[in-house]
């Protein structure tokens, strides 16, 4: 039996705001939400449809559900699905089938809605009968910039579906705007998110997932993440240079320029090391004392240091190296996120910038090229919407297909 | 008896290789003969009057030598002054009411006259008559730059007088265009202009004074001065910002930047240290081996990471990101040389650098308001010229005066 006739779900992207490069090397990252948000509005029907939606990336597809059921078939341990982290491999393969997706092949139109279909069958498997669906997804977030945009996407087809059937109860009172899952539900949508992870990356770290379901700050060290308690919300510029860059060519870089100069690079990655412990700190004391201009202060010279120590490791660029100095010139402290190599680069705004500031800022980098969001990390992870407190431009894209 | 009649001599300045600041916290340094040369012209003439003309700061002045003469009568030691390295401190307080130097004053032009007429005094001191000299000194080096103008000017001065005096021979044949004197004449030449430096300075390190003598690298660690074996001449830009700054309050401002995050800065000094040794490790093979493409990207990696740690420490300029820039965008890889905060900045040129990018980068660097130059490092210390080997337009205005 459903009873959610409709729903409206969004989860953040992801920034790293220290760590990156050296969480490889065994180091801590600090991985933040990104209010950059990915929207999805569901609706069950009356229909033996299911269709998706997913206006950014042009894809539009609907199938009936006499043609999914026989793909479950095969499915003998479906029960132990709905909790399970470990990807149905058969199932799998036999979506690649049905949707032609050859093997190899991995682009992203084609992993959104392997992931979709998926996390559908196996959550529905248990069903009587596969629902009627509509499912529309539309994000605030580039893809393919390491903003974790296939992590929201899957957090919200999980929610969704999960919510759908069930599953996780419906947290939305009448009176509310927006609500969260208990912590035992946003574990199981974690879970099923990161299954859909392991379908679009092949062998993701869950750290994207996590922040997508949790929000807030997270720890990420040697594979255990482990979300920051009491944490303010900052507000920053995200921007993306477009400088195209391969994440697995400048992790090789950072690898080979330590294999070349290790008595230079090790003694930066404790630094970097160092970087993340005292922003933590830094993050906790803010939560607890109040945030003071003297904190700001640190976590300014933190991100100086680490942009530097990035420079170092060989993932800088002439691009954020520009960023950087626009931005300085106006007071603000900028450092790339993620891989490097041009991609993006968080700016931190403080209490004290001045909104004529942040304007005159954005639209010098975008004169440049780039593209510029004022955004906030450390904002909540994954939660249901009322239609109301959805923003209204999304609000008439979601509804809109 | 005087056999010198007249010598020309010059000293190379100085520059900061790798290890600025990073000295200061127990790290290695290395130090390096800067081509930009101070130039002497001493003539011994009949005449009972000492004169010396220093035209880079406006300074000529001449006294009888029957006015000098009882400034030594205190001077019961004198003997021992020839080859001490210990300031014979009542000539200084008597030389400085002589000149009419208030105690506290530390002006150029007061410097460079009591640094010049305290090393007469003792060179000649054991002398029957002290004999009527006419010096002059022209430098290319800017003063004040940190770029060891006065260890030059103090190395020049003590060559001439030593050798005017014979307490070390004049090493120029006939056939000779420049000639340098043995390690055991440099060494006193060395030891006399530490004295000088003392005087300028009141508490140097000796090291300014040792690469004007010796030139080539020197390495600097623990207060000991080891000159390297064995090295290449590099060719270099050398480039002023103007930007005035403080050393005291840099070196200052690095401390307590380590104070204020140890964790983060104590291994980016172990960073500096490890550049420092690859660096020194990779000039030896350049003179051993034969330099190789190799080695200048080496030299072009520890230019550019330096760099960036020393932004960590906290004395990078915005100027000085300019000229990183500048010199990036054609290439070329630039660091700051020295205190930082402004100041000066060296420019690798390898052999591959066509003439006309360096003329564009001198132009460029030129119309942001720098002074540049294009020199070497590594070159000789301490020479005596043939008057055909002193450049054509520094001759002149050495005999202009």
């Amino acid at each position: 039996m459903l009873c959610v006739q409709e729903c409206f779900i969004s989860a953040p992207g992801k920034s790293i705001l220290h760590g990156e490069h050296a969480v490889v090397h065994g180091k801590v990252a600090l991985a933040v939400s990104l209010n950059l948000r990915t929207y999805l509005w569901l609706q069950v029907t009356s229909s033996s449809e299911v269709s998706i939606s997913l206006p950014n990336i042009d894809t539009f597809l609907c199938w009936n559900t006499s043609v999914l059921k026989p793909l479950l078939s095969h499915c003998t341990g479906v029960g132990e699905c709905r909790s399970s982290t470990e990807l149905d491999t058969e199932l799998v393969r036999k979506l690649r089938e049905f949707t032609a997706v050859s093997d190899g092949s991995t682009d992203t139109r084609s992993m959104a809605v392997l992931a979709f279909l998926y996390t559908y069958l196996c959550v529905f498997s248990q069903s009587e009968i596969l629902p009627g669906l509509k499912v529309c997804v539309w994000s605030e977030l580039p893809t393919g910039a390491g903003l974790g945009s296939s992590a929201a996407y899957s957090v919200c087809v999980s929610a969704a579906l999960l919510t759908a059937r069930e599953t996780i109860r419906s947290p939305l009172t009448q009176s509310q705007e927006t609500a969260r899952w208990s912590d035992e539900e946003l574990e199981l949508i974690n879970n099923w998110a990161f299954q859909g992870e392991t379908i679009i990356h092949g062998n993701p770290s869950g750290v994207d997932n996590a922040v997508g379901t949790w929000g807030g700050f997270l720890r990420y060290h040697a594979g255990k993440i482990t979300p920051l308690n009491r944490v303010p919300t900052l507000r920053i510029l995200l921007t993306n240079t477009k400088v195209p860059r391969s994440t697995k060519l400048l992790v090789s870089r950072v690898k080979d320029r330590i294999t070349q100069y290790p008595s230079v690079l090790i003694p930066v990655l404790e630094s970097v090391d160092a970087v993340s412990h005292i922003c933590e700190r830094t993050l906790a004391e803010m939560a607890t004392e109040g945030a003071s201009a003297k904190h700001y202060s640190t976590l300014e010279d933190l991100i100086d240091i680490n942009q530097q120590h990035l420079n170092v490791m060989g993932v800088g660029h002439t691009s954020l190296n520009t960023l950087c100095q626009v931005t300085l010139a106006h007071g603000l402290h900028s450092k790339l996120t993620g891989a490097g190599g041009g991609g993006c680069a968080i700016t931190l705004l403080t209490p004290e910038t001045e909104e004529h500031v942040v304007r005159d800022v954005i639209e010098e980098l975008k004169q440049i090229g780039f593209d510029c969001w004022e955004t906030s990390i450390g904002a909540l992870g994954v939660l249901m919407h009322s239609p109301t407190s959805v923003p209204h431009n999304i609000l008439q894209i979601l509804t809109k297909y």
